[in-house]
């Protein structure tokens, strides 16, 4: 049995903290008698503290230099951790980004990864040791130090796991689980024991603080089960894996709330051919991220568009949107929206699963201003003041407390 | 035309200071239109910090790791000289001991440098890159990373200039060069424009806060021109270069004090063979440091030996020792000496330099307990109390600062 463990900077963030997982990862192997990978971030604070150096120099510091600097954040920190398991009569050896093997494309400070070499590991696994390493980095084949961008060490060990064939992949935070919708919103939230890659992605805005989507959906590609666990207290955590290892798929499984949205409404645009397509272009070439959509179908020659960009971006899409002026008869900015989502696999195989959410809404007065679905998820706009009335309300309608 | 600089940890110690090494670069770019390879030293205080956290978990932390811990501290400093340098628009790299190319043998915190590959080093000057290297460290013929222990950036700055048959290895710390004796001492003590490789290895005691012994050795035997200079102030420094290519050859080129030595004399040691031998292989054995050693000619089959060894080995020296007891009359420790030595190439040709220096001592009523010579050098053993003024008599009779 092998299992990959990672733990992130607050884990990590000081030498008491080091011990701490120095025990987490002795009771691991006491427990489960098994093969122990152990990838680490830096100590919290330290990557950003070496990022403020080098913008002392530069607003655009050289990304070669960016990933030199950076990688020995989670070299620190393997190292330490493999000291603290050593004082303990474990043994253990830390390895860098290329020392674990990690080859990358030679795109700096924000890699992917394209394979792993795992001889090495292999090799100190089966003499016995627990490896532990650093996190967020690796080699790309020129032999060039690159690190991976934000959420890099979970990258890092979900692609370890998955190269290495590890049973369990857990990644250690300081928070407990995936929960049905935030805790802070809704006080009778329950961790969720087991939930399917998909739904874990489309509850990202929930589980941002947690994992990124780039690590679930690595993980549904690599085949690879996710544990998401508190490194400061023994819950079980959630298990995220493969929809068919459920047995109770729940019809809903979860509540997120996305308070980063903006709306955009277009009205009147003239129903000549492609405007639509010439509009959502013009968005992408700026980067600009539409999220809902929804358009109406044209009266007299026209119609209306509404859509959904994050906050941060309104000011760039008022300047991209300018040169549509004269085709439309007003462009419109709502900030003060918020989205709503349930997800649940059930939904592929129950109906009525929206017009219970929509009922909900009603009897609470909370104007839904735009619907958008998929298979298994239901998002709604509404007034931000809303929001968190919203969740409640649904987290109520479909009993997730129970 | 091509040099090796070196900064310490003082002279990286912080942002401000790293641009003000970057600035220094510049200056030598423009004043020599050279290639320039830069070693760098971790921003002081860094290594102690990590050497902390690796204390809390162990007295003695596996090796590997204290190598793979310390290492990161100037892959930090290297990649933000090398971010200062870009941001003026220089074209600089860092490059770690491995990406340098040095490698050593597989001993960790202490490595030997066996050989340097130069190839890429080479091609990134050919390019026209400012190559800055992350001092201290290397790899073994095994991948694994190592350091090379007290003072290794100066040998890795050394090791370079060798192996890339560098016209000048300049060495910046905070003080200016290599002083005729210790400013604190004698106000009028005078900087040095050029010394020998033995001169300067005979003044130890006094360079050691600028140079160890091991990189000026290496020095010598690579033939290479060191500079020992400061990263603060526009002063020339010292050069530490071949006899050979010093013209005027002083008499006395410096006088240096060593307040570390304690005296050891043993009374009437029965004169039968080999007993001597016994003593100092004795002291080998338990790796006490002997350093001046006088034996009087013995009478009526007794001979008393007085030996000098460092006061922090006296306790030990004591212990080790006491297996003589019966073998001779008494041993007695003095720890109020000081060692008074004058240097200078110029004596192998000059005779009556001694007796000036000990007529000299005799005017200012200041007894010689011992002395010992050498080609270049004349060392005394003082009463502690007159060490500062020894240093002074002697600075003075051999006009040192004139």
């Amino acid at each position: 049995m092998l299992i990959v463990q990672k733990y992130g900077g607050t884990s990590m963030g000081g030498c008491e903290r080091i011990e701490n997982v120095a025990q987490r990862v002795i009771q691991a192997l006491d427990h489960h008698k098994c093969g122990l990978v152990v990838v680490v971030s830096a100590m919290s604070g330290q990557t950003d503290t070496l990022l403020e150096y080098a913008h002392f120099f530069s607003s655009l510091p050289n990304t070669r230099e960016v990933d030199m600097l950076l990688s020995s954040g989670e070299r620190v920190s393997s190292a330490l951790l493999a000291i603290a398991l050593e004082s303990k009569g474990i043994k253990a050896i830390s390895l860098s980004g290329r020392g674990a093997g990690i080859i990358t494309e030679n795109t700096h400070t924000k890699a992917r990864i394209k394979y792993i070499d795992t001889n090495h590991i292999q090799k100190l696994l089966q003499e016995g040791y627990v490896v532990v390493v650093a996190g967020f980095q690796g080699i790309s084949e020129e032999g060039e130090v690159t690190t991976l961008g934000r959420g890099g060490s979970d990258l890092s060990a979900v692609a370890l796991a998955g190269a290495l064939h590890a049973d369990l992949c857990e990644i250690y935070t300081d928070v407990d689980g995936i929960y049905t919708t935030d805790p802070r919103i809704e006080s009778k939230a329950k961790k969720i024991d087991k939930i399917s890659y998909d739904e874990m992605l489309e509850l990202a805005s929930m589980g941002a603080k947690v994992l990124l989507n780039r690590s679930v959906e690595l993980a549904k590609k690599l085949k690879v089960k996710l544990v998401s666990r508190s490194s400061f207290s023994a819950s079980e955590g959630t298990l995220i894996t493969d929809e068919e290892d459920i047995m109770e798929k729940p019809i809903v499984s979860g509540v997120a709330l996305d308070k980063n949205q903006a709306r955009v409404s277009i009205a009147d645009v003239l129903d000549r051919p492609g405007i639509a397509a010439e509009i959502f272009s013009t968005l992408a070439e700026a980067n600009i991220n539409v999220d809902m959509i929804v358009q109406t179908i044209g009266r007299d020659g026209k119609t209306d568009i509404d859509f959904t960009i994050p906050q941060t971006e309104v000011e760039l899409a008022k300047k991209v949107l300018e040169c549509f002026k004269n085709d439309v008869q007003s462009i419109e900015y709502d900030c003060d929206i918020a989205k709503v989502s349930i997800v649940g696999v059930g939904m592929k195989s129950h109906s009525g699963v929206a017009s219970i959410a929509f009922k909900a809404m009603a009897k609470e007065n909370i104007n839904i201003m735009m619907i958008a679905t998929s298979e298994i998820k239901i998002s709604m706009i509404v007034n931000i003041k809303y929001a968190e009335l919203a969740v409640r309300t649904l987290h109520d309608v479909y009993a997730l407390d129970k």
